[in-house]
């Protein structure tokens, strides 16, 4: 063994039983510090509520105590301030940490770790993260509705189709199609919530996955850390990546959420639909046609749909056929957890940077109302009133929409005198019906498209954010 | 047009404004009925409440109402009688239930449909079945825990390796293996709890997707129904389909975790585990080898963990990009929904017979404990606790190991003599330390294998099962 | 044991080690005789080569294999004529065969089964569905590939707009538009060409796993049934599913191509677009809105592009981490790879018949080339040409465009004093090089949208299609 | 608008028309220079290229050409050096190169964009690395197989047993186990190989994506950048990434391979399997348990087939329902391209490295073929030999073997006369047939496991390797 074989051995801090040094290629295919550094401050903060469980279970003394927690505070200063090195060959940033600290402080360090295992600190790290992240990721769920509710409250007057099979199908507000989105991150938020609730639970304790023989007190660590509850069972604390699942689960709908935002954005923004402007300095050019104004933000994060949606896909997969209780394979867990949060806060942020730099064409919007008989069903409806069974009012309205198709005309362009001989149930009043405000106004069911409907939307969604 | 495309013109309840039949290849291709079928009895349901509602509003009589209420119900009665004749050509459950109603009862079946859409049917039969299926995986779900708790109690006090990276790392009670599984599926029954609160509110009323003008009470049938809540925004709710995602992805998990379960049974009735014996009728054979006896159950189990992730796969790329409101797309729901679901409710019936055919060999499990130093833990926490740090103790015991390994021998076959070269801190109780129950029972931790915690485990999960 | 599981035990072809009947429950979750008996024919051809190769082996008489064949041929058009009784209990379509190919001929059939397993029978069905499938598939993507070339011919003179970011870029032939897709399905033939060849190798042999000591002739069997090569490791064929994977992968390219397409159709078939008229017997309507008429058939497609992902999805993780060799999981590669395949030819069945039912509005393509600056690259061009360098003429081009959205109008509404001012370069034939035909026609590059490379393009495809 | 600002505006290549600059937001999310700078090298090849072609058809002169070349490869030498600064606002790495030649070159480095766009140079680029790491994953490919090779030369007389459904089902000698291994990687070989001959097509001269009107020459550049082809439509050429989508199939297959020798190497470095050794130096320990040594590289490996799997189902979601062209998702091909590759290679490198330091235990694989009745099937060929009926002979010793594990004795403690009780064709010679070796070497049939096939076996693969 060479000597540079020899100190590398013994740098591990599990080489006892090894009587040949770890392979460098091994150790650069194993390290996993360069993204799980991402977790030192989580990392430090359960090793102190660790540190001081021990001191106050007497496994270590005060005085130890008290140096740990002052050498993990300095290890955490120097990584903040960009000045502590990461060695790859110490594998994590656990290791990475608890090696610093015996560096500084000396035997107090080497007790850091009794009755307790790294896949204990790995879950915990995890946890810890993933409930800081689901709050941050709630207010950023929150400032998108807050875009989307300062959008519907600007426009409130305005009308535009609602599409089925992208075919303009019923005039509605604006606003009601943006508060939509409201609606789709309000569950959003209410699943980030169930998973944080569900995932945040004291997994340290479970040891190398038996529990321990040595007189801990997880209770204590738990109020130290936050936690409502610890985990029940040691073997399934050690295997388990539920929590990442489903947070990854959370990430996916969201994004997907977004995907469909992004689509009607670049629709909206084509020449074809015409409906809104983006601001130049959300938009980019043409390396080769000079007069393109590109939608790149909007297809970006519809893109990056399949991103996270990968990422789930294959954590997933490697869960999958796992015996417990711990597999190395788990390792693969955060990657794709910070690359879907990455992704997804990213998109959700310039999202809300992006809605305030919309601007609708009302004029076009509204022009894209008339035409393509969208107050069929109000014509059907004005029939059902008069008490024909809804099934033959809609056959008689599509006959004279076929008509009308024929004649290149509008329903409103018929006469009372036409449409009567479809109907003679048909009288003077129905041009009211006919309007496209009208119709739009008259949706007064609950959840519908009516101006006061929307307006009573409008303040609950303002209520909820806060911002009324 | 042919007098037969004519026939078939009119058939189509939308044809109106239609100038042509219908292909037939596109009635094959669209049709939905023969796998929508399975809702027939929401759906019913559904229109039963909406009826009901209608005529509470006036829009119909309460004559046309006992009609629509009696026809439904006969043809209730037809489907489950296997009389009832479903025509693709009416492409969907809803379409032929309105169809066969109004032929039976004529007009007042016409006016069923009044104020609502097919998309508002769709959602509402698809969140009305999985509310019940979600009630019903509940159930299967805690058969299996139940499976799991009565092989915890029968063998409560075997002994076996339990493993990281499928090395044997420390004894446990098998029991506490087994209690694992059961916390996996409690979470399960947690998400799904969460799944069917989020999608149990009513979307009935969206219409269209604008809501409707005529003067429906949604509350109304929401109370009917049995639904909490209704939903809040008419063209959210015609374009969500994040409760059959959710849904899937709640079965995945569950299909995952008897991924992990099955992946063990097959292990453990391999000849070199021998941990288990699976019935007989619960195997099966091969076609040309006579000797064999082939876990296929729990192989087949940890197959289809593919299968139930492709369609949440699936299902998450269909939705990508999708514009409001409601696009054919969506049609494609209801497929890996239902395949999922059937795996995994199949999966997990067959787990729990499965369950109960297993006899554990408890002197292999034992056996197996013995050698491969499965209580090297148990002598660094000896050292710890005589205040040696941790890491020195790790790495004091991983050089006794290596001697042991150069030796061939156990660590119990050192002699104190022996042990105490390596550090003078070993007495002479040194050897209660390393045997196998003696590591067992002192693992004390809450969550941890020593018998008595889990006892108590086995008998909060009895208590939550309902059968203690 | 009851009768009749006395009865059932002894009807398992494996039974003989086993002395319980197989558990009703179990042979439902084990069965696949309800999705794998549409490999009949190919068992039948199987079996009929391999029993030709066991009598020319001496294996069996040939007055043994006269009775199997025709017992098989019998058994064939019994199952095509439907009257042949498919028995769960008996698993599979092998066992099925076999069994009722013994009732039929006595002891002749116990020796078919001779020297081969049913992972061999498997494995050579399979193949040889694929192989066929291919050629299947190759079929109806030239079909497609017809229908665009087709509308190629007939539209070769007319002019729309090219897009990217779906921003108008550049005026293109729709015909080269068109042909674009000829291409993408050129190179699905090809991988399906690729893959079929690959998987084109006789698989049986292998036996159990481990080859046979009877004295088989694989080569033999090879001839008979047109296999080229033979596989070359009896535990690898055992274990072997890559041949479906890849069979999944082209699949799915192909349907992901067709989501491209149907999201087009989808596109141009809106109010906004109105690009294309999609026949009436290819489009359906709304149960609620008489005016509706949808793309349906393109949307279905799309969406379906999902389903087929999540096909290869769910095989990919079903296969991940098996252990050589045969896995009963694997019995979950047959029913993503007929799903995706029905999804497949189905979709494009239909989209040969949608092309053929398209009309596009020459009006409506030409007039949205006017306006949205599309020749800014052309004055680009001209200006290289005059020899200003690239970059500095697309930033001069960049302001004029500017120049013409503040005073809303187009680049040929410029006067040629007007273009002077940004640059002296321009001249009087400036106007020629900044009409759509000019710009369309100017795009000589090979490959590019002229006329004249356009006609040449759609020789080629017709050529390679053999319709020119 | 800050000088900065202005700055920046004017730093865009594509500013002209834009009256504000972008926002620094923007930039971030758009930006792909911190990962697509990995093709620089194959971005100054194409441009070198594309110059020369410039100036052949005199589009630029000789000098400006020359000023071009020696501008891109002076660029190249400060990449190589670390010396250049790639600056995120200039997006990607084509647009810092250009930068970057203009601020070196002046005027002639304007020129370079003439007649290409960037979407043509990022499909070039791509398809340029992807031709190259082709041939590199096929040299670690053979690297691996020429470690399964050397094993199997190495252990030649080695028995072991063969399972399927991971129950021992026949011996056979570990290097026709380790055999099948050659034969998967050598159908990845081929698959990549097909991969790279169908994105071996230049794709240069699509211009925006209709071509251009410039005098350009692509077979010119086809020929200098050694393409055997060019794309034949511009509109496809732009909008196509089946390349990366085939290129991610091969690396997830080659995954996948990877994922179940990783298995294998899991079960047998298992105490239970006690099949091999893990060299310590490709192994890791616990930080909690002294004892342990983990198999952590093929874990990771098993777990990455997760990652690899995910990057394909990223990538075909992104482009699910893009229209024609280039869209901006498309942006999303290289991060998962790039992980899958660099995945794939490194645990392809690994595990080279990981076979040259197993170390079989051939006593225990030898061990391990006793007991289980592994030889039932030589048993029942021997009957059919002497003419009985496979299925009768596999109902015999179906029943033999049943008889041997109630007594819990094996077939060869079986008397010839307690086996002629269940068939009088059994002889003398019988036990010839039940040894473990006799079984191996019976398996002559063309693939199977007798030592001379194995021998032959070994020869070809050596050859095709050229290590003979």
């Amino acid at each position: 063994m060479t000597d540079s074989a020899q100190h590398k051995t013994s740098a591990k801090l599990w080489g006892g039983r090894f009587s040949e040094a770890t392979e460098a290629s091994v150790e650069r295919f194993t390290a996993s510090v360069h993204y799980d550094s991402r977790l030192y401050r989580h990392d430090i903060m359960g090793s102190k509520a660790h540190a001081g469980m021990l001191a106050h279970q007497g496994l270590i003394t005060d005085t130890e105590c008290t140096a740990i927690l002052a050498g993990l505070e300095e290890i955490q200063r120097e990584i903040e301030a960009g000045t502590f090195v990461f060695r790859p060959e110490l594998e994590d940033i656990h290791m990475n940490i608890e090696k610093a600290l015996t560096d500084k402080i000396g035997e107090a360090g080497e007790k850091l770790h009794t009755a307790r295992s790294r896949n204990d600190q790995v879950s915990l790290d995890l946890r810890l993260y993933l409930r800081e992240e689901g709050a941050a990721l709630q207010t950023v769920l929150s400032l998108v509705q807050q875009g989307f509710v300062t959008l519907a409250r600007r426009y409130i007057g305005t009308v535009m189709p609602g599409y089925t099979h992208l075919q303009r199908a019923q005039p509605v507000l604006l606003s009601h199609h943006l508060l939509a989105y409201f609606e789709m991150f309000e569950r959003d938020k209410d699943r980030v919530e169930d998973c944080v609730r569900r995932l945040n639970v004291l997994p340290l304790g479970a040891a190398a996955m038996a529990g321990t023989g040595l007189p801990i007190d997880r209770y204590f660590v738990a109020r130290e850390l936050d936690f409502p509850e610890i985990t029940a069972n040691s073997m399934d604390t050690a295997g388990d990546r539920d929590f990442a699942l489903e947070f990854l689960f959370c990430c996916t709908v969201i994004q997907l959420h977004l995907s469909r935002l992004a689509e009607e954005l670049v629709l909206w923004s084509s020449k074809e639909f015409d409906f809104v402007e983006i601001g130049d300095r959300y938009c980019t050019g043409s390396s080769i046609m000079p007069q393109k104004k590109n939608p790149d933000i909007p297809e970006l994060i519809r893109g990056k749909s399949g991103r996270v949606t990968g990422a789930l896909m294959g954590l997933l997969m490697t869960i999958k056929g796992l015996p417990l209780t711990y597999n190395r394979d788990l390792q693969e867990d955060k990657e794709p957890v910070f690359d879907a949060l990455d992704t997804v806060k990213a998109s959700l942020a310039i999202t809300a940077e992006l809605l305030d730099n919309l601007s609708f064409k009302t004029e076009q919007l509204l022009g894209a109302t008339v035409g393509g008989f969208m107050t069929a069903t109000d014509l059907a409806d004005y029939l059902v009133r008069k008490n024909m069974p809804f099934r033959q009012a809609h056959s008689v309205v599509g006959r004279i929409v076929a008509l009308c198709q024929n004649r290149e005309i509008e329903l409103v362009d018929l006469t009372v005198e036409e449409l009567r001989e479809f109907s003679e149930l048909i009288e003077e009043d129905i041009h009211e019906f006919l309007s496209v405000t009208g119709s739009v106004n008259s949706r007064l069911s609950v959840g519908g498209t009516a101006t006061v409907r929307v307006e009573e939307a409008l303040e609950r969604a303002e209520q909820k954010l806060g911002i009324s």
